[in-house]
């Protein structure tokens, strides 16, 4: 084991129960790694939608023991590692893994009982100047991004490389719709980009979509000013769109059972509009439709993105930084909606 | 070409109008097949529910200048071919496929008009002594099934084909869950035993449940005594079924995502309890589902299909055959819920 | 059908024996199209190195009571239709198919009688200032490209495309290695990098390196100057290359399978160094490896590369053009081994 | 840690150098499992044709500091465990793995230096009363087999599975040849009978071809009396059969390429006439066929196999048992080409 830790005590922040009220930002003791374990000093932190659903509405929130740490996207540095650790050696930049454990192949969960572990949520989050992790749950992180891109890969951009890249075998010439313009959508219009598909961006906001655009989107449409499966219809010459990402949800997914090509896949990702989602059987059937179910990804496929990132050039979208003491604000401005990725700096 | 024909005149059921009572039964010239058309001497169809739906609402029913003739599954035999035709000559056995022209590959349509062609449908059907087809859109008939049985194919069967093979890969040790026993059902029991595969029907009838497992089911559920999906659960351990032919849609669909193992497939087939489907999104992203749409299936997969059929002895189960006076008798055996097929044989 | 042929005779090259002594550059009468037929003004033919096999060895050479006209890839304009004739009209740019009527799905041909159909081989070739297509064989030309650069897409560039996307799924950050910079070679380099490929050229010439490197190429290796297989090695930190595109072939294949990556895939698709092909198996089994043979690909396949050219902007490479007259010339060009393809021009 | 073990020494073979004079029955120590390791008693060891290049040609023998035990297939019973084994508690009936650690995915190694891990070569075997896996190196047993029929699955049982099932996603109707009645080669005949494949067996021994028909064979060709590729083409009326379990090797792979179908996937196993694969070009790319290397297998497919073992009743086949003592015998019958696989049984 490789000792650069200097500090004894940690900021971070914690739940104690259900609400943002009940977030507080607390010191504790620098946890010293197992033997299987690493030991993480975070400097940057990728928020996700999700961390709202699970601080204001408790989803697979589950505290136990420990007082329970929100978010699970960490960038940071291997300052220890267990004795058993082969993986990793002190120095190392590493990215955390969303659904630890889960290295290549189906997954854990059986029908009755689906997979909800993950960090930030069943697990223990990342919210800390230090973290432990199983060396299992960590790859490393990419040379080309700084750590606060970095941190951006774990959640948000492995959902859209899953969809469109693992599942989807995206390739050039296909047509890609994403949904809005948060986190997933816009990786999944880079990762589009960046195999030669055309993309569409569906928003509510023309400044949005003008940034869409300038991020390498083909057509933006303002699904506020016009009916966006007709603008499909209009744009393709009524072809459709090869792959949509369903980020919106609830009966949303009809729209984009409307949308698809023939042969099309849709992935489903978000929940904005609900969780009971709903659409009409003709056209997933006469169109031969495909719905993938998707969460986030395997170990397997974040070496593959990280690869992918550094190979392309592509840089991940933050909209705003924060500091550690205004995680509120951030999570203020997830709500609002950002364009791209909320990334919460951690003090050197 | 080749003459075998010896009659000029043929009857044929239309319908003039949405609605059974707008059924007759009418003679008609022989027609004479045109340069890339063969004549085939139809001994059975083989109905499906889908021909209620058309019959009775109008489903895909577009009358054009000459009377519509229902239904789309025929066996027969060819009689005379046009000039051009080089797949098939006077003597071959065939039976018709579905949706005409559709060789292999994605298929037809676009996203705002998806395919609608199919026999007895948007196309002229083959409820009639005598069917003119284009030499595409027929293949050679299995050598190991009669007339009824081969009848039952271009529908039926190759929808639960394409389900279960084409897009499910099916095989030895996976779990296959069929909704009721009509005709796709007790294919897809068939096929996936075939396959090796355990499968589970879900039906409100003890009697038809008991015919089920004497066809090869390992397990029957009267979902009128218990609750499917928790039977389910209590079958596998918890595990979850591979690949359920999703039949009866509408909220059910619900249902099936709860009953899915982790990585399941789901394949979307049918109506019954109407157009609009519905579920929830966790256990689709948590157990990273698959729905997949099913428009019955291309021309290669049927040719698939019957090599399967001949070399594994497979027999499409028939629960009655009716004379072509007694359509109308078939249709409410059919509107009832037959135990697999309903074949209407024709006059010799 | 519309009538757009001024003219009543053309220019053909024919070959009346194997040997290239037996070219002539002769008049025909210009024909009709039959009822399925469209009537096509070749303005550029792109040739093939097959095409020396075809006239110097006589690769596939059938000569017919109609004399042998050589080459296969053709784009020019549609000047007149058979009445049967519904996917074009006069006036529409096309491309010819190198393998006529494959549509989709696996194809033609027997265990003992592989497909060997393809134009300018075993039927009539295109060098031609009229050429009569069946409709099935054309696919609408690139808007994006000229007529010289759209006639090099139907053996080259699907070969490459089939490769690479149909069967090789390729993705961003994925390792590309290609053989040589003819033709496949560098639409291989183009197409890996519109996916977000990195691409290793392997050549025995420093200036085609340099212009390979010019394309988008990662890394260019002299096969003269160094093992190429170790270099492979050093650069990836041992690793080895995801997809190989083997154009050498006989004993070579045993290197391709040295430097292949873990779960790697070799696309055969060249001869130069003979028929024979031999490698050693352990590298094939202990890297789980997987070597496709690629016959150039299904007419979907050129439709799915048409719509890549036109959103991805790529450009195919012509080394050369030449005159109709001068078609000996660019045989020799041919057999010297062009940087990219050679494309003979039609008098106007 | 449940403790079950009495004894504390035991049987094992070793091998001290190359040469099947230097092995030798020895006593030893049991050992006890450390954190994460089972101490499985051994019942029954599967020999495989690679014991033989190991012990006699030395191929992957690697000798360590711990006298060398070969063999790689154990079946037994979980006798005592480390404090952090999850997946098995003592009593438990296991299989060991042949690929130690690979869990699932595309696997070890890199270009340079393929995976050459695996029990009884590069790794310590098991040919011994008692040994020590690591947990994540074992799967449950089959309920349906014995421990002599279990202990056929690692090896021979899974390498079959995953050519025809994994990565041939064979399915009713397809045809699928054989080459000889090795272990192999009976798991292939068996598992493509489970999914309603036809099976054609090549051999140069009636007798043992009419073994292989009574197991369910089809077709029955001897290679001494005829060519066996043309067999292929007159009992397939030349179409050629769709998948070839390739366990000959060297130059026979060209006869493989003969015989395969279009589109046809030949899997590489054995290497019975030598390491030197080589076949002819045309074939293999006019038939657009898919030759794969095949090592064994991943954990997950040896899951998958276990399944459909006991779902079909699928029994392996066992040619002779031996007892420990005679293992130099079962070597003897193992190099003369046994019917199915060669069991070495351990004392109670």
């Amino acid at each position: 084991m490789n000792q650069h830790v200097k500090a004894s005590t940690m900021k971070r922040w914690t739940l104690k129960a259900i609400g943002r009220d009940n977030l507080d930002l607390r010191s504790a003791a620098v946890p010293a790694p197992g033997p299987a374990e690493i030991l993480v000093k975070v400097s940057a932190v990728s928020l996700n939608y999700r961390d709202l659903l699970v601080i204001d509405e408790g989803l697979g929130f589950s505290p136990g023991s420990e007082p329970f740490v929100p978010a699970s996207d960490a960038a940071g540095m291997v300052v220890a590692t267990g004795g058993d650790v082969s993986r990793f050696k002190a120095g190392d930049r590493v990215i955390s893994t969303f659904i630890p454990g889960w290295i290549d192949g189906s997954g854990f969960g059986t029908a009755r009982e689906p997979n909800s572990l993950a960090l930030g949520g069943a697990m223990q989050g990342v919210l800390s100047k230090y973290v432990l992790l199983d060396e299992d749950w960590a790859v490393k992180a990419p040379e080309s991004l700084n750590d606060a891109e970095a941190s951006t890969l774990p959640c948000a951009g492995l959902t859209a490389w899953t969809a469109l890249v693992e599942r989807g075998h995206i390739h050039a010439g296909q047509t890609v719709l994403v949904q809005g313009t948060g986190g997933v959508a816009l990786f999944g219009l880079q990762l589009a980009r960046a195999h030669g598909a055309e993309v569409f961006v569906v928003s509510g906001d023309d400044d949005k979509l003008a940034r869409a655009k300038a991020l390498g989107a083909t057509y933006g449409i303002n699904r506020k000013k016009e009916d966006w499966v007709e603008a499909v219809y209009h744009l393709t010459g009524d072809r459709g769109v090869d792959q949509i990402l369903e980020i919106v949800g609830g009966a949303h997914l009809g729209q984009s059972l409307k949308a698809a090509a023939v042969s099309g896949r849709i992935s489903l990702i978000g929940v904005l509009e609900g969780f009971d989602i709903s659409g009409h059987f003709l056209p997933l059937a006469l169109k031969r439709l495909t719905v993938d179910g998707i969460q986030v990804g395997h170990r397997s496929g974040l070496e593959g993105l990280v690869r992918a990132v550094d190979r392309t050039g592509l840089k991940p979208v933050i909209d705003a930084e924060y500091e550690l003491a205004d995680f509120p604000q951030a999570l203020d401005h997830l709500a609002r909606g950002p364009f791209g990725k909320i990334v919460v700096k951690m003090p050197g």
